[in-house]
């Protein structure tokens, strides 16, 4: 794919690469929620993908535009999250190396995760610069190509193709509701909501406790996270040079939500819908239920970005 | 419906009348359980059922066939569990009575869940018999018609249309794994494999600690359950006198696993498939975990009961 924002066109090529390598995952509703919202709520299940995030979309897309010589040296990243679990599966799928830098204090589940999936793991201090530089390291050793978790536009294009899919499901959606992050899904998500939905507005939801999205998006200008804190674990990182002017363009609106509401609409995800996620795909029900979008009478499409979480540490009370 | 083993046209007219107040439950897969258990297998996700279990399909179909002038004087039952919210749930669909006779020593949980479907609590001590002396004298008094949990051959027909589902998205199925407490969802599972499946055959699952259904059928007559204890909470019910016959005849074994398998069935359904399950409804899974039942190079349908449980103290370690 050109190195360049992917146009409609190249999601779509984007779908058609990468569905033999993932799952189409459903579209679950529910009618207790529904009820209590006065509106229709469509949830895109990508707790329900390959890895159990939506990450593995834009992984097997990068590893699938990458150069046949390049691809064969490997790829590499530095994360500790769902990404390097879903280049760890996809390098395996290719049978070439994925390497992957992970801070030495990561949680041992993860570091499973990533071993399961057969990646080959550096450890590093608990540093940005440490990490940045022990992969440089690797990568001058290995020629393998570096994979962004988000800040690329292969990876964004792959990530749009989960709401292509809930467009192609639920055509005549009102409002798109996203978690942001390092704003990969949701660049994803504001491009093909742009490309494919005859009229839904995208409205990205974020941890207050990580509000550099929000702010970046009111100051027209990236301002990165300090110090973040949430239990929405995979939306510390701070928005993306390749990310921000897309979300700029095509995002409507960028609203917070506390903590407090955030585990508890993870609660209720679980009881009422039965279903597995982590803290960061509660964030957009979260704003819902602190009526920072208003939803009455509407048909809202939602991310529900991915389902890894510590079992053993469930945060309800 | 009349009072004798349902039939096949019973089950199909049962499916047909309850259709517009259930859910279709979605068939599940994984690629991660096929992988390890070299099998296909095809997962019923009954916890995705109205109030979170398949006793919504018997509790609607047992009001249907009331005569209506029984029907507004309403219905009664003793549970606990998922059948009392399921008959609380279909009493209110009808706007008629549901009197629910509960232990005092109910967990808070399931007591708010009933008052939340609007069905009308009476506590009693936790023994049989002032559950039954309790719910007799309310049935006297109020002219409700009680509906057993599983005794009762509307319930029968109702919970025998999940299996229907099954076999019509999967055709083709080998083996059908069912969980079985009083037999109500193992004898209407038994029917429908019968009636509907050209070749599987039926295994129940059963918790070791609770294995009256295995013993029962090994004796060839009903050995009730004394003192049961497990973890499958859904399971500790002894067989009922209509659904043993039905047992005896259509189902091919029943197999008895550890609560300790259990456990470890119930984390990976939530690790690998990212779906929130109760207990019993994990047996299945450990059955083939402890190598009890033989699925290799087989297609297998799996019936998950329900996902109703206590997220504040699930029995992970």
């Amino acid at each position: 794919m050109p190195n360049r924002i992917p146009n409609k066109e190249d999601i779509v090529r984007a779908h058609e690469l990468i569905k033999p390598y993932i799952n189409r995952t459903p579209v679950l509703t529910s009618a207790t929620f529904n009820h209590l919202f006065s509106a229709d709520l469509y949830f895109k299940c990508e707790n329900f993908q390959k890895v159990g995030a939506f990450k593995s979309r834009g992984a097997i897309h990068a590893l699938l535009n990458l150069p046949k010589e390049e691809l064969k040296r490997g790829v590499g990243t530095h994360s500790s999250g769902n990404h390097a679990q879903a280049l760890a599966r996809a390098a395996k799928l290719f049978e070439i190396p994925a390497y992957i830098v992970m801070p030495e204090n990561s949680p041992k589940v993860k570091i499973d995760a990533v071993k399961g999936y057969g990646g080959i793991i550096t450890f590093c201090k608990p540093t940005l610069e440490a990490r940045e530089s022990t992969l440089k390291g690797i990568i001058e050793r290995t020629g393998a190509s570096e994979v962004h978790p988000y800040d690329n536009y292969d990876i964004i294009a792959g990530q749009a193709t989960a709401t292509k899919e809930l467009i192609e499901e639920v055509p005549d959606l009102d409002i798109i509701l996203c978690p942001v992050g390092g704003g990969g899904l949701l660049s994803g998500t504001a491009l093909s909501t742009a490309y494919f939905s005859e009229k839904a507005t995208v409205v990205a939801c974020e941890p207050s406790g990580a509000d550099d999205a929000c702010r970046s998006f009111k100051a027209g200008k990236i301002i990165p996270s300090v110090s973040p804190n949430t239990i929405a674990d995979g939306l510390l990182t701070s928005l993306g040079q390749r990310n921000f002017p897309i979300i700029q363009k095509y995002v409507n609106e960028i609203v917070t939500v506390s903590d407090e509401t955030i585990i508890k609409a993870m609660k209720w995800t679980y009881e009422r819908m039965k279903i597995v996620i982590e803290p960061s795909s509660a964030v957009p029900l979260a704003a819902i239920m602190e009526e920072k979008v208003t939803v009455q009478s509407k048909k809202v499409g939602i991310l529900i970005s991915g389902g890894n979480v510590d079992l053993k540490n469930l945060p309800f009370r």
